[in-house]
């Protein structure tokens, strides 16, 4: 006879739910993981694990390669390691993987619909890791297999001749960069006024550099009007101007992520949710209703696998040790963009730093690796930088963003330095290995320290005024 | 009339020279910095730069591109941050730049040769920075054209048609993989039995597999006993074996690096050397001659630019700050080597472990990047891995080597958390941004505390019996 009854059901088998239903399994807990496509989610299948392998091969591509061969592998690779943990999954002690939709039939039970099949299942725990799906952009005119998001552009088997995308964030820069290189023509445009709009602006000055330079087109402030299939044109209108974009022979539509909340069935639940921003949990990743946590893209404070993956191990520990003591705090999450240059990021946005911190008490320092370090000098780079926001007089680090070749890498450094609640006279003590980006760390040290020391006075004075003064 | 007294004299322009006298000449003292050669010294001019500009270049070597036009751009760019070197030192204030060889006549006194000049110079303080140059061997019938060190190899206008390297360490293998990527063909030699003879056995087993993959013939515990010019071929002797090589245009010879010590007369200063291991001095960077330092590969205690930057850190405020405690305790000294993959490391080498704690104390975590980590998967890396030494139970790491494409960046996250003397329980806490090699990070601690928690009660008692136990 088939248990449906579990310690935990985990409903979808991305990276955030993986990481809770092995996690519980490996406890010894009895767990259900139910996914309605593939094992691996969207970071596996249409997502980190497709497009950083192109973004691999594209850096490696050489003139004469064949660019359809480069899709190709990159399908193959996604395949092979998608098979893979679909065979692992149903291996694990403890966890029943059960495959099919799932929705809400009451606060611990679940309807499991798969083709003309339905199964009642029920727990105590269930999690909420459905993730999310590319926001739509209507394009009138434009035929369906013309149409790319995130979820059917690795299924390409040709290199686009002229890609049309829409949108200026970490998607859109980083199949840019990658297709550009295999000579793919590009072409941007955008709602907002800058790409990478959610980062500080000298990322969006750098980045727009790099497409500058990489013969990228750029519009911003710009919406898609129509396409017309007689002659494969694309008409974008900027303010009051229209542009007609000629020869495209595809878009992708990188625009934003949507929660996937409407199969759910969550009223039957009684988890109350807001469709634009998806499922609000506190820092435990609970939900209102005991015994319902939700982690990942589902949820508004996380967009990344590695933080989903981390709300994944704090409900794992939530769950399986109640009553042991978990911070209240959630771990510091960095980010990542896999762009041409890299951009990475650490610590309080510009907006939680306004609200926590008069401006005048902090002090913004810049190292460019171009100009003030000699690896950025051999390697010929062009854009790129480390940016720390510190406490003025006791440098202690509370922001840094970094741009450049190895900036993904580099940024678990400030990871550890904020979370340990460094200062910059204490990275300024460390040795870096020479010549290499990091060594511009010591640079920011450096300069932060003598800015500091020589108008000590005035620095000492002005920690005194803004230290408890309102921010703003 | 010229001033020939001096705060401080620090005799060699090199990156350990330059870092003591610019830093004391910016704290206001008068220093004067005597340089024979080239401002620079090897770095610039016959090392770490232009050996990193050679690997960025053959990095992005595409087929049909001219390897001779890399070693033009190599040059210009050399030249072009040499020039820009010796302009600016001789703008600094306080500093007086003196070209010339420097010999002791006293403790406290310079003679500098310069063609047929001749000028005495005298300071409180002399810092000995003349660095080291490359370890002959001598190959009977080798023409001196067909000879390169690091001194003229960086002269070189044309890509060799097969270039046999002599040493298998940093300077060999990052010529090595750089070279072959631009067609040259590579055969290298070496005394010892493994390359990277002094890295932990696992380096040199990868780094094997990748030469092996590069198609580069490696022969060990072999010498050279001839060159013949009439068919351009070298002698090769293993064991008893004699292996020819032929069509060989040039040798580089990278067996390891001399201290320059000949020239400065040290006996006049009273300073005691052995010229095998070069110029003994204190964590402060003293000699045993109050006032008399030295910094950098002239010292036994450092071969890196870095090393040498740090040490001269520490000698300026040792000298200009005589009063304010400095710890007794060096730096931790990260390396790095640009082969391809990177090799770097950080903490205590196996020889300072096995005198400081008992085998059975520590545990060793191994992640290779390929199998444990989704970046290597996507990136296609066969051969790279994270190992760590912690001690058994608490987790304190000891020891760090990395090996991978971007090793030289990661290895400061664990330069920083071996200084905060930090466990991997702590390591486990924190965020690492997906899909990285630093991900790898999380995946030793997770290793680490799965493999502990699983046996606490041995481990507990493990620790208990070991920890003040015997080292070996």
């Amino acid at each position: 006879m088939t248990n449906n009854n579990f310690h935990t059901i985990v409903i979808g088998a991305g990276s955030g739910g993986l990481t809770a239903a092995i996690g519980l399994a490996g406890l010894g807990k009895q767990v259900a993981l139910v996914e309605a496509h593939h094992v691996g989610g969207d970071c596996t299948n249409a997502g980190c694990i497709p497009s950083k392998t192109l973004i691999h091969l594209a850096r490696h591509f050489q003139k004469g390669d064949d660019p359809d061969e480069v899709f190709s592998q990159v399908v193959r690779k996604r395949n092979a390691l998608r098979d893979q943990e679909t065979q692992e999954v149903q291996q694990i002690e403890n966890l029943t993987f059960i495959q099919g939709l799932a929705r809400f039939s009451s606060p611990k039970s679940l309807i499991i619909d798969h083709g003309d099949q339905t199964r009642q299942i029920s727990a105590d725990n269930i999690i909420i890791a459905t993730g999310s799906r590319a926001r739509w952009l209507e394009i009138p005119g434009l035929p369906q297999e013309r149409t790319l998001t995130n979820a059917n552009f690795f299924e390409l088997t040709e290199a686009p001749k002229h890609l049309v995308i829409a949108g200026a964030g970490i998607i859109a820069l980083e199949m840019a960069f990658a297709l550009n290189k295999l000579g793919t023509k590009i072409t941007m445009f955008a709602l907002d006024n800058r790409p990478v709009a959610n980062a500080i602006p000298e990322v969006s000055q750098a980045i727009q550099a790099a497409l500058d330079r990489a013969g990228i087109r750029t519009f911003y402030q710009t919406t898609a009007k129509s396409y017309d299939e007689s002659n494969q044109s694309l008409l974008l209108q900027q303010g009051h101007q229209f542009i007609t974009i000629p020869e495209v022979d595809q878009v992708l539509i990188a625009i934003g992520r949507v929660p996937n909340l409407e199969a759910l069935n969550l009223e039957q639940a009684g988890v109350r949710v807001d469709p634009s921003i998806g499922v609000v949990v506190n820092t435990f990743g609970e939900t209102k209703v005991k015994g319902i946590y939700a982690i990942g893209d589902i949820t508004p404070t996380s967009a990344y696998t590695h933080s989903a993956n981390a709300q994944g191990r704090r409900v794992v520990q939530r769950i399986a040790f109640p009553l042991l003591p978990l911070s209240r705090k959630e771990p510091l999450i960095p980010n990542a963009t896999f762009s041409d240059p890299e951009i990475a990021s650490v610590g309080l946005t510009q907006e939680a730093l306004a609200k926590t911190w008069h401006p005048d008490l902090i002090k913004r320092i810049r190292v460019d690796f171009k100009t003030d370090t000699d690896r950025g000098y051999t390697d010929g780079v062009e854009n790129g930088f480390i940016i720390v926001d510190a406490v003025r007089l006791t440098g202690r680090i509370l922001h840094v963003t970094i741009l450049g070749p190895r900036a993904s890498e580099m940024i678990s450094f400030f990871t550890l330095a904020i979370n340990q609640r460094m200062s910059l006279y204490q990275l300024f003590r460390l040795v870096y290995p020479y010549p290499t980006y990091s060594s511009g760390i010591l640079k920011v040290a450096d300069l932060f320290i003598k800015e500091t020391l020589t108008q000590i006075g005035k620095e000492f004075l002005a920690y005194l005024k803004y230290r408890l003064a309102k921010p703003g």
